[in-house]
Order: structure tokens, then sequence, then C-alpha cells
């Protein structure tokens, strides 16, 4: 179809991950082109070069919790802005080659991010086994297909993917495990709000003052502003230099997050919007009384009105 | 003249009082007519009314606090709009009919506002002598004239006007007294900022929740507001329901200031704004990093163009 | 009788006041002897000099506010505790001699005070009388027996007292009018906790810095810690310095009130404890989680504990 | 020796690694058994289990912020506590077997962590070189020395260790990056105060309320503690669920940090301490007015003395 770009998504590879999984779930790449990437970083740097339309990379998991990398990489570098996101039951299985017995595994690979949310199931029911690190979970699965390593924790999607059999599926230590991904593109127009609806938002600190959290809680609580998650992440510089990457509840478009930006935005040395967006789980956004945009707009009129001697 | 109506400055009289003395000091009030008026409310009201262009009215003292009269009529009835202020050294004289000697003094008279100003010196130099209340310390001095009382506790000009001869000058207690004047007049355009200004507002909570004042104390400071008077004031509905007056620092020409009586509008079940003008003792307002007009013009346009996916 | 002190009440006078009214319903006072006062400093300083074993004095109304005269007294001097508070519901009458018609009364007297309360009804009943300030409403009764004013605005009570006529009764403006009278003895260990208590402080800011108000509420809040009245009053050192006199709920037996006033102790320049005492409307102090004096004992004992590194 | 056990020491092995560089610097350790670990659980195990005396671990790096693992297994299981910290400077060289040049390398192996401290140089210098994941740095150059990887990003001490070759030396992006180890014990009395400390801790909120954070630096900002880390963890119950693990300044024997801390134990679900400890920096602690231990003591006996009535 001339005149028509294909639309293509990058992931965090490679087959077989969580992420492709996630990913599939999106109706619009469901049929489109997915581009694995061996990195966060890849996925993200191929979304700014315009090779991909958008891209899907794990943010944080309720076990693990952040994933640096993507925050690092949404924090530095060209802007992009999430417009979606993804939750996903996270289900590990034990996977080795066809044949092989509990008995007989030695290693077992998985990325080290995997091994900590299996690490009791392991200690049970393979104490003797030795971990290897894998750069991801299908990359162990892949190890295994080759030999490289006896088992695998992985996906199971990854089991059909390598051809291994799957030994012991949901060995995850918590089984409720949920991985947040989120959908990664150059900066535009943020989505309409829902009313269920999330902003991702990273500040860097004017100069390092001890308050310095404290304010910037403080500037969005007042305007009844609720985070969800708030991270520090080192700036680089020497320990104790941070900026903060936090997801807050509600839509750029509306009154109370954009004053509340706006008030980091004065107070910040700098303020990256990192995209407003739908909530996976639709839970609607509390309003606090006096936090409404007719409060707002009511409010500002006063005001204006005041100025005029009306 | 035809068509023009003349000016008139209310006060709170009788003639004789600091009120007059400090409406005197307004070039505008000097050649215009002046209207002694028995109270503050009165004095106000013929403002409401359209009788006089503005009225000069305490507003409060630096011994013996606010004029809860002054508070409570501007806090209730029509609005009005302050749109300067008059600082007033406040200097007591002892007067009396002339040949009365400190011995001969049974009686003093002067409104009880003035008496707690002098009462050390009462007690020291005339000790046997009985106070008695008036309502002003002008008509204390008229009262004195007419053989009502002895003697009075008054300002100088009293004396002059009911022809008394000031037995001791300066007999205030503490000698730095100062009293706050402001010229009230009909809701209008509010007078240009100077960069030295002051804007006064009374905020009814919302419902009677303790946090109340600290959240109205709040959302000033965020925004770099600082208070430089603040009262409680009864609604008259119950004990422990209040209203707050307050002078806070700047202009509502500026963002900072209209953002935050933006924030107290909405927070509050009322919010009355009495005026934004110009500080008396020229103190410019300090302005904290980020609270600037550039910074806010700066931080709404970013937001903007978040929003607009620039 | 040798050694036995005779129990003696100072309170506001003249007899026949609202707070004789007062004194008499606390069980103590009715045996005892009355002591009436011309002012409110002067019963407290009869409690300084060791003159009488108590007073009562009005310390708010819910109309008029706070009296200035009796949070400055307290705030200065030696010190004085409340032990006690007496709520009384303002009503007032308008009194005369016998034979006194509304239509002959040219002069209405009673302390300024008193006549903001029935200001509407003087306007629509007597619009053509003249108003004269009495020392107090008692004061103003005795000068319409003595043929001084036509009619006084007093205390039921004083009609009695100075064999006047009521002429019309319950003219308040607002008839919810509430005052609250406190009793203050010298200082001594306070009356034990009810689980209703208040505590009435004065706090003395430190360096006059502009958070200097929201610093002292945010101390209390974090502590659980609710205020029911706060005032500023000058210092008497220039406008714009202040001192904070509030009531907390609860008593300073409470870790948290204890907490919360060790901290003001640390931060002011100094801060004057003005008793604790039970509510006279009884109502509980309400105690927000982690507050109550089992929470600070567990985790006082928590700290001591590590700090022996058990 | 009979009665004496031999002084031991765990780290994060293998040999080689940063973390028995930094061990090498204390003192106590140089002379003792260093027993290297597989991971942080385990060497933290080995202390619970009363293995070793102490296990040095990496608590956080100027560029990747903090080890998950570490703050995770300090925050669960069996308490420990932190009794002193090393700052290394991070130097990263490249490294492979003798005779190897940079065109010959096409697999370069380390732990993820190192490898996105010296991606930018990898980009530039072997641009077509592929990234193995290992375990950690010392285990990629014994990966390399058994042939099974081409080059390793490691310490210069593993070079040594696994004789291999530095080809390039202080390769890190970052010049001036430091990781801050933490030398963890079971629990005991904290090495005393030196004026310059710094206290852990781990909070878990109370119930999931949007402001627990906001609350908990108030807690600390009240009492003058600062912050010098904060970091959100998953408490692994589901996503939004989070416990705190921040450094504040100061000693739990000072009082403020141990009102702090009581504070902190009255409002969340549960505080965890892991120790205060002298701050390798040595930069004294900031005591702001009114926080002295002096102040705290005065105070307190200022309460105790009003509950006695004295």
């Amino acid at each position: 179809m001339p005149g028509t770009a294909p639309v293509r998504f990058a992931y965090l590879g490679p087959e077989g991950t969580f992420c492709e999984q996630a990913l599939r779930t999106l109706p619009a790449a469901a049929a489109a082109e997915r581009v694995p990437c061996v990195s966060v970083a890849d996925a993200l740097d191929a979304v700014r070069r315009g090779e991909v339309s958008a891209a899907l990379v794990p943010l944080e998991n309720s076990i693990e919790g952040s994933v640096a990398e993507t925050l690092d990489t949404l924090a530095g570098g060209d802007p992009l802005h999430i417009t979606r996101e993804v939750l996903l039951p996270v289900s590990f299985a034990l996977m080795a080659r066809a044949g092989t017995t509990l008995d007989g595994i030695a290693t077992v690979t998985t990325m080290p991010h995997a091994e900590a949310q299996v690490r009791a199931f392991l200690r049970t029911s393979l104490p003797r086994s030795r971990f290897v690190a894998a750069s991801s979970t299908a990359e162990g699965a892949r190890a295994v297909a080759a030999g490289e390593a006896d088992a695998a924790v992985a996906a199971p999607l990854a089991a059909e993917r390598y051809r291994l059999e799957v030994l012991v599926d949901d060995i995850a230590d918590n089984p409720g495990a949920v991985t947040r991904f989120v959908l990664v593109g150059r900066p535009g127009p943020p989505p309409p709000p829902t009313g269920a609806d999330r902003t991702t938002v990273v500040a860097f600190i004017a100069d390092d003052h001890p308050g310095a959290l404290l304010e910037i809680l403080t500037e969005l609580a007042v305007r009844g502003v609720n985070l969800t998650r708030i991270e520090s992440r080192p700036t680089g510089v020497g320990l104790g230099r941070y900026c903060f990457s936090f997801d807050a509840e509600g839509h750029i478009a509306t009154q109370r997050v954009g004053e509340g930006l706006a008030a980091l935005r004065r107070i910040c040395a700098d303020v990256r919007f990192v995209g407003s967006y739908p909530r996976a789980d639709g839970t609607p956004t509390d309003e606090r009384f006096g936090t409404s945009d007719l409060a707002f707009t009511d409010a500002d009129a006063w005001v204006e009105a005041l100025r005029r001697g009306e």
C-alpha cells in the first residue's frame, strides 16, 4: 500500500519474553510487525530514531520494583511519552530439554531479576543446582535449547518458542506478581482523559537541599494530586544527588495536574513530562473537594474579575 | 461646578481623633470635605451608600492589636476595598481645663482602648483617680471641656480643638506605638502594583475541620506568599467557628498572589477580597525562587505546550 | 477561725455582670466571698497578689471574639493558670427606671462590646436614641439608676440589682451568643485529665520569619493536636510582631500534648503554658491513630531498646 | 586459641570484586578471614546464621542507584544492623587474555549493572562486540580466563586475580562514579555517635493512603532530620504497595532522631531500624535551631515541671 509506513512495535526481546506476551494483548500490535530488542535502551532508541512507532518496555514489577534501565532511559536523552500501560500477571515456569528430570539439573539460568522471584522454589526443589545469569528470561531458554545450561526459568511462551518442556509451572515464590509495561512513543498530544488516568514525570532538584522532596510532594498534595509510585534515581553526579521519577493520578488535561506540574516546573531545576495515559486497572481518579476543573475555572474567573475591579 | 460631586472623606470621629490626624496626611483629603462618624460601622456604611468617596478607619494598633469592629464590618455587608494605608505614631497627652493640676484630678476619661495604653502612667502619676469610659479619645476631651470629667487622655489635636491644656505629653506606656489606618472605598480596580504591596483577605472555613487554618497557610506558603497579619474572628454561629482575616505581602495582580487567592477560593466556603494596595512602610515584597511572574508564565506556557503535544 | 483563710473569688464587676452570673454557677463560688473588680487586669492581679484564690474573667464571646485584655494580661506578668471554664448563654435585656417608655429613651448606655451585639435591635427599635459608652454592662445599669442615662443594655441580673424595669428581654441580634469565662488561679498541678480537656498556650515567635505560624501549627498537627481557638496578639514592639494565643484539644498530661508543647518550647522564643482543664461542653478529645499514650509509650520503649542494642 | 572465635567477614564475591577491594580498606578485615559469597542474600544470611561476624555488601552506586537485593534483604528476614560504610571510587578496566587486541573482541562480559556504566565506551570502542551477562564483574573475568568470552569489564583487582591483561583502564562513562558499601552485623548497640552519622531505616506504610510518604517526611522534617537517600520498594503484595528505605542524617542516640523514629513507629505499620553509624565522608550533621539534645532536654524538663505544677 504505497504511502503507508508499516506499523512496527519494538519490545524487550528476545522473542518469548513476558514483554512480547504483553505486547500481544494490544490490538494494534497484534496485527503489526513486532521487533525484539536486546535492551530497553535499544527499544527506546529505535523509537527515538523513528524506526518503530512505539516500544513496549517493563516499568515496574510488584516484587522487584522499578526497572532502573527504563526509568533512566526515559529520564535522559530525547523526550519520549508513555501513551498506554499493560499489566501482566507474571507466571514463571521451569523448563528444560525433553527428557530432563529435576535430579539431572546442575545449572539453572534466567535473568537475575527473575531469579529473585523464584529463589525460594530453587532452594527447595533444586538445592544443589547452580545459578547462571542470563540477560533475559528468553535468552536463558535459548541457552538451554543450545545445551549451554540444564534448565531455564522463563515465561511459558518461551518453552513453546524454543521447543522446551515445562517441568514445573507457576513456580513464582509470590503467586500474585504483576509486571507493568508501558507503551512509549515520540512526543505528541496525550491520549484524551478518561477519568482513570496516570501521569508520569521526572523531577530534577534545583539545588540539593534536604527538603526538596517534601516540597515537591506538598505542591502536588495541596492540589489534590496523589502519587501511585515514586522512585529516587541518582543523577550520576555523586551520591546524594537524585532526581525523582513518579506516577501521579490524573491527566495533564485537568487543571489540578496542570497547575501541579507548573509548580514543579517553577521550583525544580528541570521537569520532564513522560505522558498522561489511561490506567490499565481502570481505577477512577479520586477528586478531592475544591480540585475539580469547575472549581479551578470558577476560582480563576473570580480572581480575574477582581483584577479588573468588577 | 455642575456635574462634579464634591469629594468627601469619612473618618472615625469626632473631630480631633488620631483618625482625623491620619486623614490629614493624605494629600487628596487635605483639600476635601472631612466627615466625622460616630463609629467605624457608620463610616463604612457611608461609603457603601455612596455618601462619601472613601473612609479612613483604624485597622490595627501595635499595642492593642486589631480593631475588631473594622475587621467585622469589612468581613460582612456589601464588599468594600482598601486602597491605601496610613501609619501614625500614637502620641497620647493628658489634658484638662486650664488651671487644673495633677492633684486636682479625680476622674480621667478616654476610650478603653486608649486607657490600656497609658495604664502604667495612670497608676504611677494619678493613683487615686477613677477611670470613666468614653466612646473615643476626642469624646473624652469634649466631656472634660463640658465639665463632665477632670482630665482626658487623647491626641494633642483634641486639646487644640476643645481648648484644653496639655498637662503631660507623650504618656503612652510604650513609646513606639503605631496605629495603622486604612482608606476604604467601593470595589473597583485595585491601585497598580508598586512592588511593595499588601493584600487583605477574609477566608471563611468550608466546614469546621481542625486543619483548616493549616491548609490555608500551606496554600499561601507553597506559592511564596507571606503573611504580615492574621486574625481569627468568630462567625457568630457559636464558639469554635471562625473566619480568618489576614494581610499577605504582594498584589493580586501578581501571579503568585492570584493563584494563592484562587486556591483559597476553591477550598474555603467563601473568600472575600478586601484590596491590594501599597504598603505605607514601602518594604518591597520578598520574591522567593520560582514565584516571579516570569516563572509562572513560563511554567503555564510549558504545560499548555505539553497539552497540545508540542 | 485561725489558720483558715476565707475562700474568695474575684470577678469582672461590678455586681450584676454576666461574669458574676457565671461565677455563681460554680458550686465552690456559691458559698464563697465574691469580689467584684473594675477590670480584668485588676481581677487577675488580685490573684497574683494572693488576695483571692481565683478570678473568673471572660475569655471569648461567640459574637465579639476574644477579650483582648484577658489574653494580654494572661500573656504577660507573673504566670497564671486556667483551671476551669464556664459557658454562659448571653441574654441581653433593655432596662430603664420604672415608668420609662421606648419613646422616652434618648440615651442608651452599655459597654461597647455589648452594644455591638444589639446594634440591629437599637437601630430598629430606638432609631433616634444616642449610644453612650459605659465600662461594663452593670456600670451602664448603675448609671441609668443614677439618672445619668435613660436606658441600659445589660444582663437581667443587673435589673434586679439596680431596681430597674426590663422593657424588652432577649434583644441580642444573634440569639445563640455564648460567652466563655475562665477561672484563673496561681500556678499549680493542673486538674486531672478527663478525656475532654483543653490546653491554653501563648507562643512567642523566635524571630519574625514569615512561616512561624505555619511551623507552630505543623508541630501540633503532626502529633494529632487540634486547635479550637487561635489569636494573634501584638507584642507591643511594632506592627507585624505577634505572639499567638491558642486553645488546643487535650491535656498536658497526655504524651501528644506534652511532646507538642515541648516542640513549641524548642522552636519559639518563649512559650507560656496557661493551663489544662476540663472543657465545659464535655466534648471528648478526638484521638488520631498513633497518638494515644500507649502508642507513645510503646514507641519510646522501642527507641530505648534500640539504643541499648536489644 | 581456646575461647576465641576467628573473625570472619563475608562479602559479595567472587574474589576480585569491588566489594573485596572495599573490604580490604577496613583495618579489622585486612587481618581477618574474608569469605566470598555468590549473592548479597547469601552474605547476609551468613551473618544471620552466625557463620561470619559481619558482611560487606554494596548499598548504592552514584550511577546505577540503589542495589535492590541489598535493600530487600535488609528489609525482610531477621534484623541486621549496619555499623559502618565504605565509599569506593569505581574504576572499571577492560581486560582480556594476554595477546588479545580490541579488534579481536567479539564478546564482552560483565554484570548488567556494570555494563550500564561503560555503555558509551563499548559503543564507541567495541561497536561490533556482543554483550554477555555475567552474575558479577569478577565472574566475568573468570569466564574470560576460562575462554568463555573474549573480554571482561571488571575491577583492576580482578585482572590480577585471573591473570588477565588490562587493555584499557578507567573506561567508566562517568569518571566520578562511587559505590557505597555497608558493613552489616547482627543487632547490638550502635557504634557511638561521632557528630557525622547516618541512620538507615525501612518504614512500612500503615494503610495505603496517598499522603503516607508526605507524612513520614513531615515527621522527620519538623524535628530537623534530613534525608540523604530515599527509595520506595514494593512490598510484594501488589503494584502501588510500597515500603520506604531511607538514610537520615544523625544518630539514634540523639533526641531528634530518636523522637523522629518513635513518631514513624507510631504512624507506620512497622518500622525497621537498620543502624546508626559514622558517615564515610565525615560530613558533620547540620543541627537546626531548636533540635540540639540540650534543646530537647530543656523542653522535656519544662513540660515535666508543668505537669507537676512547679
